[in-house]
């Protein structure tokens, strides 16, 4: 069963007790409605079973305004399907996290398999007392996404998925509505809704990972473009004779880095000698990843923190583009290669600050992310409950 | 005497009547507004002076419509200051161009001599009947802009216009609202108005003159970043090793391509000896411009035909990582270098379609601007009619 808001004044005033409980007189002030509206609309909401009465304000001079919160019953879901991982997260309907679980799980097992992982952790959470009903979940995959259908499209990492109906699914399943979206946008939803982008109304989330994504962010709301795929830049270009890419060009910038160009790097950079320190590791391994280079960044090796920089050098030359281009208020550089911490921050803000124009990057803060792994399950929350706090 | 809607209602009336006349009936569908509190607002528009009645609309099977449009006084003026050109038009309140006039004008001549040559042109318009009243102008200015302020922000190719009230001074000159932007947004407003992007909410205009810019359009409204300088695209690194940059670095767009750069190209073709038509050009003149490149082009001069289509790899390879980034609807190709026309749209294309992703470019239309010099005086013209048409 699903209960929504009956009008867009109900909706904004959901949005706003999202954010924490409320006088009368507060939400008055905002929604701009006379008392006796006002009064009929919160009403309206309580015998909805999406708020209630819960006390009187300080005074204001006259008489005491009564509090008003969200249900405490309210529960969202957020679910972060990565490459290799689940993240789930329960929320009071103040997305206030309540319960999560994290589970290795490979997302090339097809769509079946890894939503029933899902649906069954999610079950779990549910099993402690955290959620009797649920009101709203919100999926991120790791690839591309039509936002408005609710299914992948053509996802390069994710074999059986394409046009899989996600959506529908996990719909049933929990019996509430549900939107999906890319990892890369619903991470930056998390830094909208909990991280630095709290007060920035236009910015860039730039997540290394496996791959290079960009979350953008217009006004307050991703901007997803006309057929979903805005923010992918990973085959930007960086140069002309660069690699060979997986998608047929030649210099890409996910060609020069990202966690697989890392790991490939890494490897000759043992079997070649330059590195003893993944030498070392690789005699105990089958293989190197961009940890065991972070690793060996942090330990001194020479050729380790070479290929960080490098690395970081060609992510600031694509982002001073975008810089230039996108005029943004903040970029914040996350997923599981931004680890590499430090040193890859400050080559990549080091191009920017030089490359980008002196207008555009004035007042702009470069920084890494401070959510973590939490970003991508609170910011699916975030997705659904925007949809499921208004009227469209 | 500046008269505005006096609420959202009277306000998207307007928006609509600029597309043209409409019955009462069209106009209620629209709003969704009450017979009743339809008429009051239809009423205090014709009050106001906005609004008049037009007649009775065809029957839609009960009692004819009456038709209301915009009051026929109504006019607004667009002044496009260029580097070295003043285009004003006069509109009525549909945005139909009444009038128009161009002289050639160096803009580093200053705010003071420019500005009162614009209100001498718009004067003369005025007294050939044109225009009684004026209830809105938008200024174009070839440089970066502080929208909200109103004034240009160090402008490098406009000495003495930094800070320069140009919004106050054009309002009191005129006696009515007005709005100042960069050259780039009023041509992308022109374009949605009344050119190729009619249909299309999310585009990119890239203009090609002197230097390079380009438009940003996301969901119908022009981007303009946090600081005002979204678009601003002619230093984008092409190269790390290119030619030296009026900014300081090496290698952007513009020190490769662009009005300046293909003059001082076209110089040393002609000097070198590897353009006979360029050489022979040069020797009954004292130097060579854009527009000499595109003459020996179409004449087929193998040099200027080349350089030619350099400039367009160029401008392809940037356009391609815009279009990975932002997934555009639409790409227009729009300002005096563009007269190049298909051998530079060709080059533009094929880089595009190779280097982007296909999910980005499966239906990307990349077109040349068909509206010629009048984009940039009716794109002045929407962006203050959406001011004066709405209750900011």
């Amino acid at each position: 069963m699903t209960v929504r808001p009956e009008n867009r004044h109900q909706a904004a005033l959901l949005r706003l007790l999202r954010d924490g409980e409320r006088s009368r007189a507060e939400l008055g002030d905002v929604v701009r409605l006379s008392r006796s509206k006002l009064a009929v609309e919160v009403d309206r909401l309580v015998a909805l079973g999406l708020a209630e009465q819960s006390g009187l304000a300080a005074s204001r001079g006259g008489r005491r305004s009564g509090l008003v919160r969200l249900s405490p019953r309210l529960r969202f879901v957020g679910i972060d399907v990565g490459a290799t991982s689940i993240d789930v997260a329960v929320t009071g309907g103040d997305l206030e996290v309540l319960g999560t679980a994290s589970e290795p799980c490979d997302v090339r097992q097809g769509p079946a398999a890894v939503l029933d992982r899902a649906m069954e952790m999610v079950a779990k959470l549910r099993a402690q007392g955290l959620a009797e009903e649920v009101h709203g979940v919100g999926v991120g995959v790791p690839g591309p996404v039509s936002f408005r259908d609710g299914v992948p499209v053509a996802p390069p990492i994710m074999p059986g998925w394409d046009r899989f109906p996600v959506r529908e699914a996990v719909s049933q399943e929990l019996g509430c509505p549900a939107l999906v979206d890319n990892d890369v946008n619903i991470m930056a939803l998390g830094e909208l809704h909990a991280g630095l982008a709290r007060q920035v109304a236009d910015f860039l989330l730039i997540k290394i990972g496996t791959g290079v994504g960009c979350g953008i962010v217009v006004d307050g709301n991703i901007y997803r473009g006309v057929s979903g795929s805005a923010g992918d830049i990973g085959h930007i270009r960086v140069d002309d004779f660069g690699p060979a890419c997986a998608c047929g060009n030649t210099g890409c910038l996910e060609a020069y880095f990202g966690g697989a160009a890392l790991a490939r790097d890494a490897l000759a950079a043992a079997r070649g000698g330059q590195s003893p320190y993944l030498a070392e590791r690789l005699e105990t391994r089958e293989t190197l990843t961009a940890a065991d280079v972070g690793e060996a960044a942090a330990a001194g090796d020479a050729a380790a923190v070479r290929l960080v920089r490098e690395g970081g050098r060609r992510v600031g030359l694509v982002l001073a583009g975008l810089v230039s281009f996108f005029n943004p208020g903040l970029v914040i550089i996350a997923g599981g290669v931004a680890g590499l911490g430090h040193t890859l921050l400050a080559e990549i803000r080091s191009v920017v600050y030089r490359r980008s124009l002196p207008l555009a990057t004035g007042n702009l803060p470069i920084v890494l992310s401070e959510l973590g792994g939490t970003a991508g399950v609170v910011g699916a929350t975030r997705l659904i409950s925007d949809h499921v706090f208004s009227v469209d």
